[in-house]
């Protein structure tokens, strides 16, 4: 009896709603979005963030004049019911997700390391952004999207997109942008060169800052493969500290850790690759590494285009 | 680029469309209802069939005049990409799901050993019914449901929920359910009674009969279980037979072998249990086997019912 009442008051807790870890704009937007819908639904609700935001991200949140949401580290101690946006494999979420009921899930990636004891609601489609897909639940709801909200829901389509460059957008994705930038008041190519560039900002960052700006893990065969990016508009920014981060990729323990640096104008790649078995990396993307690095040419997505492959090569 | 062209070829196969083994009324026509929308949209769908038809749904393609989907042991030999609906789970699924591409899933169970490599869509809700999902999906895309179809999908409502009288039944289902009488110009309360009944005919059946009308396997902890349900207006017309079905349970390879017989007139359950541990099946409803057998009072759904409790006695 005493259980049951401590879960009724649990059952009162705000649902909390967040994105990955090492959140990008995308992550930390579609929380914000998917929270607003949740609570016109009658849902009390909550945006959280598994991370700081990323200096595109803040560009955003600054522009439309919306608080950052609240970090959290853990989610079991505040409540017992949460929602997903943005990812679903549990070695991107939080750290005590096991001991959550996870509710929702809106996602745009491959589904792989969830599972839940109880049915849900799982949105997911294979478009390029998550605020794609909560765009139409809104439609679909017949919600208002203020225009802040509209105003950062295009940021993150933008953001995943590379300003629809990416091999991930889709023609719902660029239509979804539009709609939003009209509510929003923005010129989608003016103000998302903005955004890019203002991730782009990498002078003052340390190899341990630039290989957690946007990293996720990944089991691939028996081994644990990290896979970081980082957006630039000189490749070269981030290849001046090759050597710190080598030594930085080193003390993380996965088998594999790869970074990607990504040249957003040209829509090329290069990436550094430290740990075993290198083999798989030269056969995934068909390239001979030269002092750990190799130029990937075209190659701007790490859904569509680094992990599919690796995993290929590691499987 | 022999592969290339090989791949094309292969992409212009059907795609398969299909619910899990052992189906039910739910899983044959989902199937059949998300086959017919798919093709609406474009898509070269076909629904196809893991395992014979039940009485009940023989029953409901019957009244409504539709053949039975064509009856499939592997898909892999004829289409590289397929869509499940009523299921996700491998170990509910063909036999070679993990060598074709899942493109789409339609289901209202949790999810669990259930993984892609790619993006797709996934449609989840904590529904009664697949069918109430797809009836959704039809208004999304303003698409028109035909007679025979809409009846098939009532069928669904009807047997997933026992005429709305099993906790999985939501306001949803209900309303879907009504909607689509109306469309199948039937009156649910009497077509449902009949179409419930045509399920429960089992004086004919064998242990071995009765064991695969509708069973799944659900890995728990380290156990693999095998929980079987039928339907009936008399308990007893299964339990005469009870030495042959234990001797049937024994034979199969399985931890734990769980048979719930379910009287679809008073909304009880009563479950015989083979295998060990049979503690945890004591403890999972807290119950004392006796003859290998208990009453569960209230007892009529697997999903709400009966495998969180075994799930969390076995974990």
């Amino acid at each position: 009896m005493l259980l049951m009442n401590l879960k009724e008051i649990f059952y009162m807790s705000n649902v909390l709603i967040f994105g990955h870890l090492n959140p990008d704009t995308d992550a930390i937007t579609s929380a914000i979005s998917f929270a607003y819908l949740q609570k016109q639904l009658g849902v009390e609700a909550e945006a959280v963030a598994l991370g700081n935001v990323s200096e595109e991200t803040a560009f955003a949140l600054n522009y439309f004049n919306v608080a950052a949401p609240r970090l959290v580290e853990t989610v079991a101690n505040e409540t017992n019911q949460v929602m997903l946006v943005d990812h679903n494999e549990f070695q991107q979420s939080v750290s005590d997700i096991r001991d959550v009921e996870v509710l929702a899930v809106v996602d745009h990636h491959r589904i792989a390391n969830f599972e839940t004891a109880n049915p849900l609601y799982y949105r997911a489609e294979p478009v390029g952004c998550t605020n794609t897909i909560i765009l139409k639940m809104y439609k679909e709801q017949q919600i208002a999207i203020p225009k802040e909200i509209a105003g950062l829901m295009a940021s993150a389509i933008i953001s995943d997109s590379l300003l629809f460059k990416s091999p991930t957008c889709t023609q719902e994705d660029i239509a979804a942008a539009k709609e939003l930038a009209t509510i929003a008041e923005i010129d989608l190519e003016t103000y998302g060169l903005d955004l890019l560039k203002a991730g782009t900002n990498l002078a003052d960052k340390s190899a341990a800052d630039l290989l957690n700006m946007d990293a996720k893990s990944f089991p691939m065969g028996d081994k644990n493969v990290r896979i970081a990016q980082v957006n630039t508009v000189d490749i070269n920014d981030v290849f001046v500290k090759q050597a710190d981060l080598e030594a930085a990729m080193k003390k993380e323990d996965f088998d594999l850790f790869i970074l990607v640096v990504t040249n957003i104008l040209d829509s090329d790649s290069v990436i550094l690759a430290v740990g075993e078995p290198i083999s798989a990396v030269e056969k995934a993307f068909d390239v001979t590494l030269e002092n750990n690095k190799a130029l990937l040419k075209g190659v701007v997505s790490r859904k569509k285009q680094v992990v599919p492959q690796l995993t290929e090569a590691l499987s």
